[in-house]
Order: structure tokens, then sequence, then C-alpha cells
């Protein structure tokens, strides 16, 4: 059973998961991809994936057949285990508690050599439709409080499978970040009565300044501090705070914006490495006029060191300013 | 100038230093090393770094001479820049101010091709005290609020050069990681009125589990939820807050408990690049029963997903028991 610790000084959360590796050698970076040319995730190998929760397909031809357009299945190798108590306890000083969660990959495509912005908008939007299908039947678990949905597009940014695939990890913590972005947007709400993200929109479109994209319903930019190079955030330009609580016709128009942005990354970077990932209000929350849902998109140009997670101190050469003006220029 | 803005939302400053490199091909991650023979850190090579700011010698040639057996060089290209005020300002909602500060090079031996734990003892407390001559020279400057003091050994730990060095970083602002761990800390000395620091040395001595190394003034702990791999913390077994009020005998202690702790890392890792970082109480502060300094030390063994930095989740595959029991075991 893996196991989710509590660091007693900062209060952040890990997943201690022994099961994803006891010797160096399973989990050990390796600068070179093992390629035997067998892929798990292509069609015809359905069974060497354990059987979907969620597909969608083009002839009804029932579960882990072949004929798919998307296909949700557990992680073979999951950081979390399904069944168990979200049991909690003490240990002297610390905190901890049984690693329940759910960890489901999300197979973008049938075909293996595609990058997400060479999909249609079509099948974009139906990978966003299975995100918020999957997030509404996971929240029935009330040991769920929050479900992280992100994509490690290309070995340096994580992926160990090359086939198009996205993550959902459902847990039974929020991880910190998510609770300084809430406990951070509670401060600014208690202040102003107003959402920081909303302002934020309202200074950027203002400015332009650091202005990627926009579309009826969405707006890229550029963050004012971004810890990288070229860091996007995609934002809903009116105010949602739940992902999974939009109109039906918002998830069109967030599909092109994010093809067009990864566009202009793939042109503007020479196709990089890259992670999104989607930052919710916890799934049991009620409606929140204080936080504001978006997605942040991280090309993976430099090599962090590890005295920058160890003081969370970001050195950024590159301005957001001219990373939007230069992404605003390429095509998308 | 280089900039440092702060992000609305979590507040946490970042260094927008776009002098270190406009183009991509300056700063992106490369993985080949550009080898060109030549090293600007070697002995004979002086007038290659900006002027020594402070160094260690055999005969007393004189500053800038090639008989030092360890010499602190301003960065050729530092993060932050030494002249200007720390001109604090607003742009709407923003916060920014200017990226003064000092970015200074520790070279720690004429010899290129050592690495930590290969150096004599003696050596490491000469590098220890210089940390130390350094931060008590740069804290005169009251704009400088925290200096950073880090190592990256290997590229994949972020190292550009090859030729052994560390780093000091002195900043105007407080590192967020900092802060946290201080907030955290004062939480735990209203509460218990007990530096949490000593509590987990308390414990982790009583159990063991977790224990790697000890010696009269330090110990070598994995701590209780690791983000990491095989990370280690060093910490003083008494109650000191500075690192660099620690009486002189100390530093002695401590350089063989790191001799030791990499010796152990690099028999049972087979030579990982690692980096370590300092955690010590801001230089301007007084005294403080609440923080305790240690010194943080992360193997660089697997490739770090932005979806961890960007959702503050850490998965890691080795729980600290084990990587205790291996490293304990370890020759060291």
């Amino acid at each position: 059973m893996p196991e989710l610790r509590k660091d007693p000084i900062v209060g952040r959360w890990v997943i201690i998961s022994t099961e994803r590796g006891n010797r160096p050698g399973n989990w050990r970076e390796k600068h070179e991809p093992v390629d035997d040319g067998f892929c798990p995730f292509c069609p015809g190998n359905e069974d060497k994936t354990p059987a979907e929760v969620f597909a969608i397909r083009k002839h009804d031809l029932g579960p882990n057949m072949p004929d798919w357009d998307i296909r949700v299945v557990p992680n073979k190798f999951p950081a979390l285990q399904i069944e168990g108590e979200d049991y909690r306890r003490g240990e002297g000083l610390y905190d901890l508690m049984n690693g329940v969660g759910a960890h489901e990959v999300v197979i973008e495509t049938p075909d293996h050599g595609l990058e997400f912005s060479d999909y249609p908008e079509e099948q974009i939007v139906q990978i966003l439709l299975a995100y918020r299908e999957r997030m509404l039947d996971l929240k029935k678990d009330k040991r769920f409080k929050y479900i992280l949905v992100f994509k490690n597009h290309g070995r340096a940014a994580g992926a160990s499978l090359e086939h198009p695939h996205s993550q959902l990890i459902a847990t039974p913590i929020l991880p910190k970040r998510v609770v300084e972005e809430i406990e951070g947007s509670r401060l600014h709400f208690a202040r102003k009565e107003r959402c920081i993200f909303c302002d934020i929109l309202h200074q950027e479109s203002s400015s332009g300044k650091r202005t990627i994209a926009q579309n009826d319903h969405f707006v890229a930019i550029a963050p004012f501090a971004p810890r990288f190079p070229y860091e996007c955030w995609i934002l809903p330009s009116t105010h949602f705070s739940h992902f999974e609580c939009m109109e039906s016709t918002h998830y069109d128009e967030l599909a092109a914006i994010m093809k067009t942005v990864l566009r202009k990354i793939n042109k503007a970077l020479t196709r990089p490495p890259y992670n999104f990932i989607l930052h919710s209000m916890p799934v049991q929350d009620d409606i929140a006029p204080e936080y504001h849902w978006h997605l942040e998109i991280i090309p993976k140009l430099t090599r962090i060191a590890g005295f920058e997670w160890g003081s969370g101190f970001y050195i950024n050469p590159v301005s957001p300013e001219d990373a939007a003006r230069q992404l605003r220029e390429a095509d998308g």
C-alpha cells in the first residue's frame, strides 16, 4: 500500500510509492529511451493495459475492442491505490495516511506519432470531455479531495511512454500548490471582494503586453512572474471555479485555444517537450467566487537545478513580455 | 538590470534576468556539454574570471595569483546585480523590485577533476569557512535579506562548468521555501515552545530508522516525507539557527559528516549528480529559538515532471527508511 506522508515543517504531503520500483534501475533517470517497438497504448494491444474505465469509440464494438478514438485505463503502475480506507494516523510528530486514490491514463488518440496540437479540434474537445467525465465520476467517491489532470509530453518532461497520453490522479489530500493558490485567492477576495484571476485578466487585457491569444471565452497569457521561460496560462475570460462545471460550448473554445497556443509553442521553440497541468477548485468544494480554474503550460527548456526546488527560488532568463510577443507573432 | 517579480497569487518572488541570455540557444538545455578543453576556474586562468573577493592561498603571492587553495569570485553572468537601489514599486496588481544582490562562485579546489567528497577534510573545513566569511561580509549590506549557499554537481543537477564549485546568491527578498520553513517552525514553537527540528532530531535518534550517520555535533537523516529518493538532511544536534554563527570547532565536525554522507551517496548510487542547499535563518535576523539551520543534499536520480513543480505534489519511489538503511550500510 502506498503511503501519504506530511512534512511536519512546511505541511507538504508526498506519496511514498515503493511499488513503482524498489531498485534504482527501475526508476532512475535514463538518457536513452528503451524502444523495443512495442506500444501497449496502440490499437490491438488493449489487453496489455488494465480494463478501460471510459472510451469513445467509432463502431460500438464494446469495451476493450480496438475501434476507440479515446481510451481511459487505470495506470498499470499506479502511484495510489483505489482499494482501502483513507486511514489517517500519527507517528510521534509525524502525520501519515494510506495512499488511497486513483491513477488513470487518458490515451488521447490511436495514432502513436501525433502530438496534442496535431489533433483536429474535435478530437481535443473529446479529450477535454473525457477529463470532465472522469472527474465527475471520481468525485462521487468522497475520499477523493482533488483530481490532478496533467500531461507530460516528451521524455525530458517526464513521459515514460511515447504514445500520446495524459493522466489523472485522484488524491485524498490537497496538493500544496493548490492550497497555496486557494489561500492566496481567499486573501485577495477578503480584501477586495473580487477574484484575483479576474483582476489579472482585466489588467492583462488592458495592457496587452503579456497576451498570447484569445477567443470568445478564453485568454492565454504569459504570467507576470513566471518561474519558467515561455510559461503560459490559459484562463476562461468569465469566472468559473471548477473546470468540470463549464457549459458544453466552452470546451470547444478551450480546445481551439489549446491547439493555437501549443502550435505557437511548437513553432517558436521547435517542438519542445512540455507539461500542462489543470488547476481547478477541489472537486468536493462548492462553486467559489474567489478561485478561477486555469491551465498551466510549461515548455521544458531549461535544466532546473535542485537548488531551485530546494529554495523555491527561480531564475528565469526570458521576460514574459518577450515570450508573449514571440508567441503572439508565431503561427498558431 | 534584472528584476524581481512577485506572483500575486502565491507570493513567490522570481528573478527575471534577461542578461543571462536573450536567445534560446544561450540558455536552453543541451544534452551534450560543450568541452573545448578550456576551464576558466583552473589555476593560471585567474584573469578569465572577475577579480576575486576572497581566497585562501599557499604562499601569499597576492590577489588573483595562481597559488590559491580556494578562490571566491563574482559570477561572470550574475543573476542579480550588486549596484543599485532595492527600489520597490507596483504595477497595478503586481509587485516588483530592482534585481539587486550578489552572485558569487566558490572555486573549491585548484584540481579540476575532484568531487567534493574526494577532498581532504581540512579542505572541506576551509570551504565551509569561506561560505561563512562571505556570509558575514555580505550581511553587512542591509539590502540583502538572505544568502543562498548551494552546489550543483554534474550537468543533470544544473552545473554548467565541470570544475568543482559552489555558489552564493544574496537576495533582497526571502525565498519562498525559507519563508515556509520559518512560518512552519514558528507555528510549532507557538504551540509547543520547542524547536520543531530539535523535536525531529529527538524522535529520529530514538527510532534510528532514518538515521544515516552522526558524530559529536551533527546528525544526518533521511527526512520522514522526502520529495526525492535518497534525500538527506544534515543538522547540528544542538540548536543553532544561523549557519554562520557556530563555534569554529563545529565546522570540523560538519566537514567530516559531509564527507561521510557524500561518500556513502557516491558508493550506494554510483557517483550521481547532486545538489546541496544550505537552509539557514535570514542573515539580518536575530538568533531564533524556533529555527534550526540544516543542509539538504538531493541526489539527482529521477526526471522531475513539470506536473510535480506545477502541483507541488511529489511521488517518491524509495521510502526514506530503505534509503537510510542503504546509506547507513554503504562505506562512508
